[in-house]
């Protein structure tokens, strides 16, 4: 079946045969408008991303399942970093007239199966045709307790700067990539991102992060936009950053260097949270469930900047570099 | 100023800027997701529309405020036919490297003015670089009392068949464009659409429509998805088809075919309603206060099918024609 056939309706209609039983739904796909149901005294948190081929993925090497999960993740990973339960999502596609139908229900077959896997219903969205590459943007709405919300705005001098699983393997992974790789661990989390949903709403249910974000520019640059927002400075070990058996392989001397990736590479889709110290002991026993470690790498200071400690306690160059749009040095991410 | 210059998160600063005070929203632009605050006992609509270079529109005859304008425009007439009143809007942005920033403050500038005009805050949304087209997203969220809200499926044999303003003029307005022409009503309507926000809440809170969709894809296409999902067929009188004087200008024998624009052409983004033939008083008088008229163009029946009669009350060819993407026979619309 070509696109061309199927039109737009009919496309519209494919996608919306798989989307299951939704709670909190009176009026789903196929009216001008989704009508959602908010529970009362929750607050609605809501967050957007676009995916572009050749800026954010190359079809080259991520088949259209994986596309899709990604698709989804990079936006679930967006509410866990706000401590939010994602509830609806729309989806808006722009689809280059060579794209197969076949593409786009893998596509969305595995997005809906991981929206499914987190309560979330597909409500709305837009296909269109598109003169160059694929397109996609998601909304993704979510809800929580005014009070549970967790900003990048709270951090204080004296709590610890935690995180959760391994950094630098998704920016590995891409480096991988780039060079023919298509196999491993580190390929894996750059094409197919664990969100950390459950970990997000179980820190903002347990009242624990002063601050929280996901790591998606790159763990200087997202800790750089907590430390502006809360007005703080911190102090990161290298020594104690959480590097996979990937990673490490990879970088067998660990030279100072070596943490590059770790530091500064993006997509990572781990959350950077902060916590009061007291509150360390709490932290340990709700991480205890989690899939993956928690890890404290540093604390907050009140002096302003970021500070880098290498293994002998000397200070070292850091510059809060990540990814960055526009940004003429890098012009393309995984 | 150069868009590599500045960076994502300078773009994202300077269109952030320019965002006035918002009622609802806890927490705006710079967060992971924004935050905002449902007002009790309503229900969420949302929408989402994706507008791509070359597809939807074309640079050469559409300046960066119109297009900012139309873009939010669009999803304004979405939430219109809902008789939902519009609340917050995310904007994605992909953008070409030779995008100049003076393109997209003018676009923004614009785009944040309509919004401020309907109540609209902006609160979130995503930026990225595009290798080819600029390709915008919105998604609009609104509000209203889930009794008030209208669907496409409530029309009932009797009712009768509304619309607002006049039909055919964006679709000429893009014929007229594609021929060399930049001036007239035509061309306005084509390019900078009026969405029928005011109407729409307003038919809602007075209860009269038992269906409402808005015209973007053509008079026809558009009541075919409210007798599909109501179960009913029409019957409508060409001869009281709402004609500009700009419509009437360019087809002054108005034969049959001569109504194909009004019929078929696509984004007048009107609003299409039906209403029990008993509240046709009530319709005249709220009209009264509307900016542009309403026209009864026929009535609902129990027999399927749409009847499309002539001004002798013959029965014409009806096929419920209207822009659809994809479809081989018509690539690009306005």
């Amino acid at each position: 079946v070509k696109l061309a056939e199927l039109g737009e309706f009919g496309l519209i209609d494919r996608i919306a045969q798989k989307v299951g039983p939704a709670t909190g739904v009176s009026l789903g796909i196929g009216d001008d408008a989704a009508v959602t149901v908010p529970t009362p005294r929750m607050v609605s948190l809501t967050t957007t991303d676009m995916l572009v081929e050749g800026v954010h993925f190359d079809l080259s090497y991520c088949d259209p399942a994986t596309l899709g999960r990604k698709s989804l993740a990079v936006n679930l990973s967006d509410l866990a970093a706000m401590g939010a339960i994602p509830r609806h999502c729309f989806l808006s596609l722009a689809i280059p007239p060579a794209c197969a139908v076949e593409f786009i229900d893998q596509f969305s077959t595995a997005l809906l199966a991981l929206a499914e896997q987190h309560g979330v219903s597909l409500v709305g969205g837009d296909t269109c045709s598109s003169p160059a590459g694929l397109v996609v943007n998601i909304a993704l709405v979510g809800e929580q307790e005014p009070q549970r919300v967790i900003t990048r705005r709270g951090a204080r001098p004296g709590d610890l700067v935690c995180v959760t699983g391994t950094l630098g393997d998704a920016a590995l992974g891409l480096a991988l990539l780039r060079q023919g790789e298509r196999q491993g661990e580190a390929v894996r989390r750059q094409l197919d991102p664990e969100p950390r949903v459950g970990e997000g709403v179980a820190l903002a249910q347990a009242g624990l992060p002063t601050a929280m974000i996901d790591i998606s520019d790159g763990l200087l640059a997202d800790l750089g936009h907590i430390l502006r927002q809360s007005a703080v400075g911190a102090c990161l070990e290298l020594a104690r950053l959480p590097l996979s058996p990937a990673y490490r392989a990879a970088f067998p001397l660990l030279t100072a260097a070596d943490f590059s990736l770790a530091l500064s590479g993006g997509e990572d889709y781990e959350l950077l949270f902060t916590i009061p110290p007291h509150r360390l002991a709490d932290l340990q026993a709700l991480a205890d469930r989690f899939r993956v470690p928690v890890t404290t790498i540093g604390a907050i200071t009140a002096d302003h900047g970021l500070r880098l400690l290498d293994r002998d306690g000397r200070q070292l160059p850091a510059t809060s570099q990540g990814f960055n749009h526009f940004a003429p040095e890098r012009a393309s991410a995984g």
